[in-house]
């Protein structure tokens, strides 16, 4: 305890960052990483190539699409079997929703940071 | 990709969660975790005892308040060593105004997620 904290003569720059999920049944239902899959299945029409374009595991982007599907009822993502070309994947009306209502409170959200950030200078002094 | 999605028939019971913090020029200057170390330290009275009470070890704690200290221009915590009990810490005004505003900013914005909820519950129909 005999150490003294350093503290620099400097003005703080601080501002307020935050981020936003839906919390579902299981858990997260969706999150930005959750928004970013959807929009790249619906980019690629594929959960390959979509997982690939995130660095993500094939089977981690599985688990988070049939974790969003199992929590609604009707899905978000849907996929056809077979056929000469391996089937396709694509999002639905009520996916396309989801991710529109998302990003506008994303939008929301970040104007509340940004309003709440003169508060935040005020602790800076 | 032959793998179908599972769905089932129910309501989706969604709500909108978050968390925010504060950054400065070391990257996060308060979050959660370092409110309830600052709060800690004012209960107790002592690094040591705050650390142990929150499970964490008693570098990281010491860590985290060098670096809200080195952040702004009057430290939040103070400490005086030596002295038969060993010296004491505390809790300065400006810490104790920073810990206020944080938890002002934090009622808002829990605010700010109910209201929003409204939005969340139409994506899940």
């Amino acid at each position: 305890m005999s150490k003294r904290f350093s503290c620099k003569q400097e003005t703080l720059t601080a501002s307020l960052r935050g981020h936003i999920w839906i919390e579902g049944s299981e858990g997260t239902f969706l999150g930005y990483g959750r928004i970013a899959l959807l929009e790249r299945i619906r980019e690629y029409g594929s959960i390959t190539k979509a997982a690939k374009s995130l660095e993500m595991p094939y089977r981690k982007a599985w688990f988070l699409i049939d974790s969003m599907n199992r929590q609604v009822s009707k899905p978000y993502v849907v996929t056809s079997a077979g056929g000469r070309k391996g089937g396709g994947t694509w999002i639905t009306s009520e996916g396309e929703k989801a991710i529109a209502v998302f990003w506008k409170i994303h939008e929301k959200f970040q104007k509340f940071l940004k309003r709440q950030g003169n508060a935040v200078s005020s602790i800076s002094k």
